[in-house]
Parts: structure tokens; sequence; C-alpha cells
């Protein structure tokens, strides 16, 4: 790609060129309220060298368009706190809502390569991070985004030439940074590594190299290239991705067949095992947290099936500054214009800490699914998005545990019951839990097929039985306990950030340039 | 406060209290759904000694509780994130909503008195941050927000053994740190700062000292404290604060009858001084991003007024890492349950930045008063919490500008009109529009009322004249390139973090020790 490149007379002369960015400029005003109304998200991403222009073209582009409709995020440098989460999940939280734009000053391609010829990942922990960005890519597109990559390009010869020329200035001198001049010094190294990781991930959305060595040449071609995907969008409508038939390590189950819902536990077992397991738990969570190992918990089940004093007794032990419940209800406006998933990429835990989620993402293949509150192809779809979604967390070192808290109708009528008839619990039932009893017969279909479909060997369901909630806090306390000791002790060989090399040492290299 | 401390019976023996805390407990447990139902939000603040036990008695707090409904935030380490805001904007970002539990692991005061001892604030700014705390705990009451503050005391000698006992256990050690040892050896100048502190803030929402040696007794003692604060607002209902007398440097003024609306500018006088203060402009935001000035311009004005056209050609030579455009509509349902200032705080520029507000915290005095969205007591209390909050702010170093932009009844009607007469500009008028321009007398005396009492030598309003909108561009680019240009030059002299000890200074002299 870039060692193909080559720098073609576009057939303008200067002012028929500037007319014709004039043009494209103005037109671009006008399908941003298209755009608008049309209820497409626009993400365009900035990638290039250091001193390419990408802050300038990024201002020329926008100069025309509406502030209120779009925003600008830059990932020059990203700060430690951003180093505790999966890489992508920095830019999940800055995904536009439908009808607006964002522009990248750098995103996913910079953050993999620089962390790569920083040596700060090794080789194999970048190539799967460049698989993740087509994933990334892909699931952007499936999920009704316009995505336009510009490359902005410049020759090793001019690099040099911006970068002396604002050294010689004085007021401007601080703008040249160390890294500035290790990527000229080293710039056949990331020239080799740009173009391989554009010629990865050249399929779901193309890149497009500018010329940037001429400021009204990249202007013009960035122009050109935003408008032609806004067309391809506002005319073919939202796209809306089939299902892929993408494998995954499947474990085939548990299925609620299997489920023994006598199994029931002592009161003297209970209290016993309660306090050892939760003394352990502690324990754990002090490692964790040493480790900065991440954990996520997510707790699904039948309305009353006990999923909240299940949830206490597992946070109980925890040091609350290390832990959060997210409770999930219905997406508010903001959450439902973005793709479905971002409301909990940007509630994820850092490392060293637990989130509990009190439901979770699979409500697209439950809930959205039976109450037809998405397309079939978006819920058939979700399963091999929350796949990726959960292999993205666990190879980042993240211990995923899923909980089906499992009862049977009877016993959840007879709850029902009793919180009707127990004033200070009759908030807990509402008219839709009744609906929802209703449509048990698919739920049972829906949770099936969610099982099977998603429970993999790294992020397996485990199906929780709770007609005695006693037994079942006791049984979750275990499997928590178990894979937190697991975790604990292998973690060295995930994809940890505590492995690699830490950005410390990366500050000292470079000061000893 | 802490040097009259006595350490008390309460007069029960060890079972006795044992079983008391269980029956506060559970009381705690069913007042959390009155909260709820009664949709106020309760803040629990936690300060003391460090090793106190602070992370233990919120997990027995929360232990029986609706995990669903409450959220532990923590500031024992603010990161340099933080510390590039106004220091109480981060206790701003966990407010909780309408019917939700926040408990603080150390907050205001900790942040005050800590940075304080550090020598990272001089006094001066310690004092005023001690009014701020004050100024902020009066807000939250006024704006319907119960707190409990509750200081977990121990001895010098309990402090000593209880960090032996950690360093002398290889698997706690690491807990100790620096600032611990160094606490210790402190501990009388700390004593004495919690004290006046405490005597400080004690009026608004009282002190609560507890017996933080016995874990029982602290349990007990935070628990009646927080019921006792939560059934005198049960049973009182929401507080609604009433405005204060308390005095600003008004300016008196400006007024909309002295605004002269034929002011214009020359086509060519227009396309030079444009150009000429974008230049200007250009170059002063490297100024102040290098000087680490916050910048906060406010946009209000007549629908039609031509704020958007302004705002871009303010806009348009930043860089646009560098600044934000944030459009402020209707409050969302997370938004209207919190303190109304809350969806600002949580979007002001960090160090350096600029955030360009199109529309602002004034809708309070202005729709909100117009169309009943809030109380006559609100909204007459909002002039002298936005002054408060604007003090803040500049106390802060940022340059708060705000600006009226200004037309006449009869070229608004013209504009209207042209833009429901083209096609690509109709969506840019609605029948709201139509309506709130019925309200043009009510909505004039409302702006006359928010220049006189809101225009203070610190946040100064400009009208801005924009029947002729490129002379309000001209107008609007003058005032802000001059304020700006001021503030580089003057900065030294005000509150700016960059002028006091840095915390890489910090650092060091605690390795020191």
């Amino acid at each position: 790609m870039l060692l193909d490149f080559k720098r073609n007379d576009d057939g303008f002369n200067k002012d028929e060129r500037k007319a014709e960015i004039k043009r494209l400029r103005e037109s671009l005003v006008s399908r941003q309220q298209a755009v608008r109304e049309a209820k497409l998200p626009v993400i365009v991403l900035l990638e290039g060298w250091d001193s390419a222009g990408k802050g300038y073209l990024i201002n020329e582009l926008i100069s025309e368009m509406d502030p209120r409709f779009f925003n600008v995020a830059t990932f020059n440098h990203t700060c430690e706190h951003d180093e505790r989460y999966p890489f992508l999940k920095k830019f999940f939280d800055v995904l536009p809502e439908n009808g607006k734009f964002l522009f990248l000053d750098t995103g996913w391609m910079e953050d993999c390569v620089g962390k790569y010829l920083h040596r700060e990942i090794p080789k194999g922990e970048y190539e799967r991070r460049v698989e993740s960005c087509n994933i990334f890519e892909r699931q952007l597109r499936d999920n009704g985004y316009l995505v336009v990559k510009l490359f902005l390009h410049i020759s090793r010869k001019e690099q040099l030439k911006r970068i002396s020329t604002l050294r010689d200035n004085k007021n401007t001198e601080w703008r040249v940074t160390d890294d500035d001049l290790w990527q000229q010094q080293e710039y056949e190294r990331f020239e080799k590594t740009y173009d391989s990781f554009m010629e990865s991930t050249d399929k779901v959305w193309p890149w497009v190299i500018l010329d940037a060595e001429s400021g009204s040449k990249s202007q013009l071609d960035a122009l050109r290239a935003i408008n032609k995907v806004i067309d391809n969008g506002l005319e073919n409508g939202r796209y809306v991705g089939k299902p892929t038939d993408k494998e995954f390590p499947l474990l085939g189950g548990p299925s609620q067949k299997d489920a023994d819902l006598t199994a029931t536990i002592s009161p003297e077992d209970y209290k016993k095992e309660l306090k050892r397991l939760q003394t352990k738990l502690a324990k754990l969570h002090n490692k964790i947290y040493r480790k900065r190992i991440p954990v996520v918990l997510c707790y699904e089940g039948w309305d009353a099936a006990g999923k909240g004093g299940n949830i206490r007794r597992i946070a109980y032990p925890l040091d609350p500054r290390g832990f959060d419940v997210i409770p999930v209800a219905s997406p508010t406006p903001g959450e439902l214009a973005r793709h479905y998933l971002w409301r909990f990429w940007t509630k994820l835990p850092r490392s060293g800490h637990i989130t509990i989620f009190d439901r979770t993402w699979y409500g697209r293949v439950m809930v959205e699914r039976i109450e037809g509150f998405c397309s079939e192809d978006d819920w058939q779809r979700a399963y091999g998005e929350i796949n990726e979604f959960e292999k993205e967390l666990t190879d980042w070192g993240t211990v995923v545990l899923k909980f089906w808290i499992h009862i049977d109708p009877d016993t959840q009528l007879e709850r029902f019951q009793a919180r009707q008839n127990t004033p200070e619990k009759q908030w807990k039932i509402t008219e839709e839990d009744w609906r929802n009893r209703e449509k048990w017969p698919q739920y049972e279909q829906a949770v099936e097929e969610m099982l099977q479909k998603t429970s993999t060997e790294y992020a397996p369901w485990y199906i929780i039985e709770s007609v005695d909630k006693k037994y079942a806090r006791i049984r979750t306390l275990q499997i928590v306990t178990d894979a937190l000791e697991r975790a604990v002790e292998e973690n060295v060989v995930r994809g940890m950030k505590s492995t690699w090399t830490s950005s410390k040492e990366k500050t000292k290299r470079s000061k000893k340039k």
C-alpha cells in the first residue's frame, strides 16, 4: 500500500483545486444534515506520520460543519488510566451517536503500531490486536456505522524538513517530542509496519492514502473519500449485518434440562460454607488487585430467581473500593443511539477490579429478541459479536464468568405472590414481571439457545440452581473463588499488560536516546 | 472537635451492641427503599485517619443494601487527570441520582487537608477551598441532597499499632504507603488541621466523630447518624433552599436597552478583521495550552440570533484537539435526577483547553423559570449558585466569558421566515421556536434580570449585537482574543496549579523520607 504509493497529478491547477475544495466542503455541510436526518453515525479516522498535519486537516474538514453534531477525539497521548482496559475500550468510549460525526486524531492503527514498535506489546499480541481491529471495524459496519479511514503520507525527507522548521522556531520547538525524533530515525520500520497493518485491515473499510505533502491535495482527497462513504450510506440506507459463520470454542452447554432444582444445603452447612468462602474471596480480591487481574461477573436469570441476594453475598467480602455493581435496565436514548455493546464496554472494570453486571449484554438475545426490539439479523448476529467481545476481554486477562440463576415456574409464582403480599417487597414486583412470566416458554427457548451458542472455553456459562437460594449462593461463591484462584496462579501466561514492558521503562528508554 | 473528643461508654455490652447493629442495619435496608421512593439522594462521606478502617466500615454499612441503588467512590489516589480541573469537579462527577446512595471513601476534606499539608497548595488557597466546601455542602442541601459526614478517629498510638501489624505480615506490608508513615510522623499537624477543617465546616451538615478504635462502636454510631439524617429527610420532604443574600462583585449590567442594533461592518473590513483575529486566536490557543489556562465560553441568545455561525468562527482557528463545543438541550432523565449544575460541572475543560457551551446553565433562569420547570425558589436561588460556580472556575484560573447574542423581534421574524422557506434550513425551525417567540417580553425581562444579577467582575456578560452577524462575529472574536491575551500575561497571579508545587516534586520529597 504505502510502498506502492505514487504522488499523482490530480489534473487540477491551484485555483481549480481550491474551488473544488470549497464546493466539496459545502456539500459536506449539507451531507451533515442528511446524515443527521438519516440517523447514520459517521467515524472519520485520521492516521499517518507525525508532522503530516492531521490536526490541520481535521480543522479544515470541520470548518463549515455544525459543531453540535460532531466531536473530535485525540489519542496522541493515552494516559495510564486508558492502559488499564482492553485497548479497544477507549475507541468504544467515544463512539458517536446516530446522526453525528466523530473525527479521530489517530486511532486503533497508531495504538497498535506505536505500542508494537515501542516494544510495549510483543509480536503475538500485536498480531492479535490487528485481528481485533478487523473485528471492531466489521462490528461497526454491521451495526450501521459509516467509517472513513485516511492515512496522511509524507516522505522521510519531508518529515525531517517539517521537524527542523518546528525546532528552529523557539515558539514551536516544544512541539517536537522524543517520539517524533524517534519515528524520523526509525522511518523505515514504521513504514513497513504501517504498510502491513493497512494491508491486513483493508477489507471491511478500505484505506485511503493521502498525499500529505500537499495540504490542498490531501484536503481534496479526504473530502472526496468522506462524501463517497456518506453517499453510499445515504443511498443504501442503514446497513444491518448478517450473522457470520465464524467458529468459537463452544462447550455446547450447559442445558436447563440438566439442572437439578432439588439441590439444597442445610442451614448449618450454609453458615459454615458462606463464612469459609467469603473469607477466601476477600483474600483473593486482594491478590487480584495486586496482580491487576480484571474480573467480570455476569448475572442473568428468571425474575425472582434470587439474583440480588446472590450478588450481595459475593459483594459482601469485597473491598468496596475495588468493585462495582452495574444494574442494567432498559437502555437510555443515548445508549439506544449507539452500538448495543457500547453501554457495557464503557463500564468494564479496570485491571485489578471486579464488575458485577446485574443483567447484561445478553438482553440482546433474550428480551430484545422476544419483544422485537431489534431485527432478527441483529440478535442472530449478536451471538458471534458477544463471543468476540468476551474473547477480547479474556485475551486481555479478564476472568469472565456467567451465571444463569435458575428456578422453575412454580417457584417463581410462589415468590411473585409472596412479594405481592409483603408491603415492603411490593416495589419489587411489576405488571411487566407478570407479562414476562406468560412468555416463559419463549424465554426458555431463548435461554437454551444462548447457553448453547455463547458458552465458550474462555467465558463459560454456569446454571445456578436457585430454588434453594442458599444453595445457589454457595455454589456461585465456589465457582468464583475457584476461578479466581486459578487466575491468580495462571495469570503470567495470559495477555496481561503487567507481563509486558511497562510504560515507565519506555520513558527511561526514550530518555536514553 | 477532635481535640475535645472523648471515648464514651455507650452503655451497651458486646452482645447488646451487636444486636443493636443488626437492628439498625436492617432498618437501613428498609430506609433505602423509602429513600428510593421519595427520590432523595444520599451522600455518606467517610473521612478520617489512615488505617482507621474506612473501607471496612463502608463494607459493613452496605452489606445488606441493594447494590443497584448505591455506589462507592474512592479518592485515596487522585490521578493527574483529576488535577487538571477545579478540585470540586471530581465530587460533582460522582453525585448520586435521586433515590440513590453514594459512599465516599475520603472526599473533599482529605483532598483539602492532604494537599495543604503536603504543600501542594499554599495556605491562602487552602482556606479558599475550605470556604468552597461550605458552599458545595450548602448547594447540596438546597438542591435536596442528604449528606452524612463521618470522621473515623484513632489515636496516634493505635495508628502506629495498626501500621506495625500490617508491616509485620508479608501479605499486607505492601498496603503501608509512604503517606501512611508520613501521617503517623506528622500526626499532630494532621490532628490540628483536621480539627480546624471540621470546625469550619460544621454548620450546614454537622460532623460525626466515630470512635474507630472499636469497629462495633463506629458501626453503631455510623448507622445511627445515617438513619437520623434519612429520617429527618423523609419526615420533612425534599428540601428546597431559599435564595441567600450573599453579595457578589456585580457590574450592574450590561442592559439590552443600551445595545446598538444598527452596528455593522463592511464586507472588506469583515474579511480583513476575521483573518487578523483568527490568526491571533490560533496563536493564543497555543499559549493557553502551554500555560494550561482553561477557558469557558458561554453562548446564550435569541433563537436565530446567529449563535451557531458565531461559534464556528471562533472554533475555526482553534486546534481541534484542544477544544470542545457542548450543545445544551433539554436535560436527560439522568441529568434531571441530579443537581442542575451537574451536567455542566462534568463537561468543564481541563486546564489548557477551551469549552464552548452552546446554551448553558443560564437555562435555569430563562426557559426553566418561564416554563415553570423549577420552583421560584429554585431559579431565584440559582443567580447566587451560578455566581458561586463561576467564582470557583475563575479562582482555578479559568477564563469565563459570557455572550448574549442579541437581535430584535423583527429580525428574528425575518430569519424564521427565511428558514421556513429554505428547504435545507427547515430543520432549524420548529413549532417550539414560534411558541418561544410569543413569550418575547417574558424572556426579555428574564434576560435583563440575568444580566443584572450574574455579570460579575470575574465572569462578565457581553451583549453581542447580531443584526449584522458579521459584526457580531468580529466583536466576539475581539473580546475573546483580548481576554485570552490578558490571561496569558496575567496568569501567574491567578490560582493556577502550575504556580504551586507540582506533584512530581511531592513524590521526590516523600521518597527522601
